[in-house]
């Protein structure tokens, strides 16, 4: 089975979490993009009533074309339930690393602002340790200087292009900067501080905050929830 | 003795603290205004090389017209000596609030990567214990949720607006919350879990960066160095 279709059972895992009357954060990425289609499908066939504040503008679009009620913080004041994806997730703890979709500001925001996170990935994101590129959000002013600490904390930062080479922009306008750190172990006390230097909006370390992981593999899908 | 001449004699003390050859970082306000004043005229008399790193766009504009060769993060490593305003300073400790003027990220920025930051401030901003509004600076998206998440540090934040009536935008497309803490005798844990917030991109406090007070009264300048 190859990955897209692994993607696309785990965004099917993901879907049938949802119940009637839920606002949703709508997750960014490949398997978000599957997530969106199955959603839509089911809005048309059961009539499910839902609303979903979505992650990016890529998802805003997606969703809009899906038939999926939008909504947004200033409507909502909770999420009932937030739905993405990941690049990494630990087998203990169900910590990630996300963002090299480029959407990690607002995709935090939302699972920050979500009663109950559920991630949806194949099982080649799990991983023992979290390790190699951490996207580290950053403000464009003195964009170089905020680098230059980055490295002092251990990191090797790349500032990440868009596909015409210019620097990529964030929805946000945010730039990011992809930092490679190695293996990280320990990676509260480094998220920690990356996100106490002047200069950094958000880290794509997600710690101890996702409730579900739905992980697609040949056999079905495996459920890691917290706590277990 | 009214504000206005107090604030051109901090500015005339702080400009003096610059010799040849120094990169500046330039702060944003009304005593700032007075310093990009003085300074180009010290450029135009003595002939002083400086290059200057602006904290706003207004200040960039403001140094231009003055005559002030003006740099980048590109272009420097290090900043030898930022001069700002504060809208409170503490005496013992020289802890600042900033940001009233709505450039707290950018003159945070600049003053984390100055070997030396100086404040010019009139006598009238010296307080024992810092209080009442602290500007934080946030992302314009899920703002409201931010907002909530402030209210729960007991703080009471108002959306900044501008004189049009529309929300008031950073330099960096951010929003302000004015945020009212009352009195915050130790600023540092607030800070802190302020930072903490997703969504929060940085407070006004500017907690043991100042390394120099020049505060103007009636009878002169009085300098308060970090330590003494």
């Amino acid at each position: 089975m190859d990955h897209e279709c692994l993607k696309r059972r785990a965004a099917a895992a993901a879907v049938a979490e949802i119940a009637d009357g839920m606002v949703l954060g709508l997750g960014t990425g490949s398997t978000a993009a599957f997530m969106i289609t199955l959603l839509g499908e089911r809005i048309k066939t059961e009539g499910l009533r839902v609303r979903g504040i979505p992650t990016s503008e890529r998802t805003a679009l997606a969703a809009r074309a899906a038939g999926i009620p939008l909504t947004d913080f200033a409507q909502e004041t909770a999420i009932d339930l937030a739905i993405d994806g990941a690049d990494q997730i630990t087998r203990d703890g169900l910590d990630l690393i996300k963002g090299l979709g480029g959407a990690l500001l607002r995709e935090k925001i939302v699972a920050d602002a979500a009663r109950r996170l559920v991630i949806m990935a194949d099982a080649s994101k799990l991983v023992e340790t979290l390790s190699g590129i951490v996207p580290v959000e950053v403000v464009p002013f003195g964009w170089e200087a905020t680098s230059r600490k980055i490295e002092a904390l251990g990191g090797a930062p790349r500032l990440r292009s868009a596909a015409d080479g210019v620097p990529y922009r964030s929805d946000g306008g945010n730039l990011i900067l992809d930092c490679d750190f190695g293996a990280v172990p320990d990676p509260a006390p480094l998220d920690d501080a990356l996100r106490r230097l002047v200069g950094v909006v958000e880290t794509g370390f997600f710690l101890g905050r996702a409730d579900l992981v739905l992980l697609a593999e040949e056999t079905g899908v495996r459920r890691l929830a917290r706590g277990e």
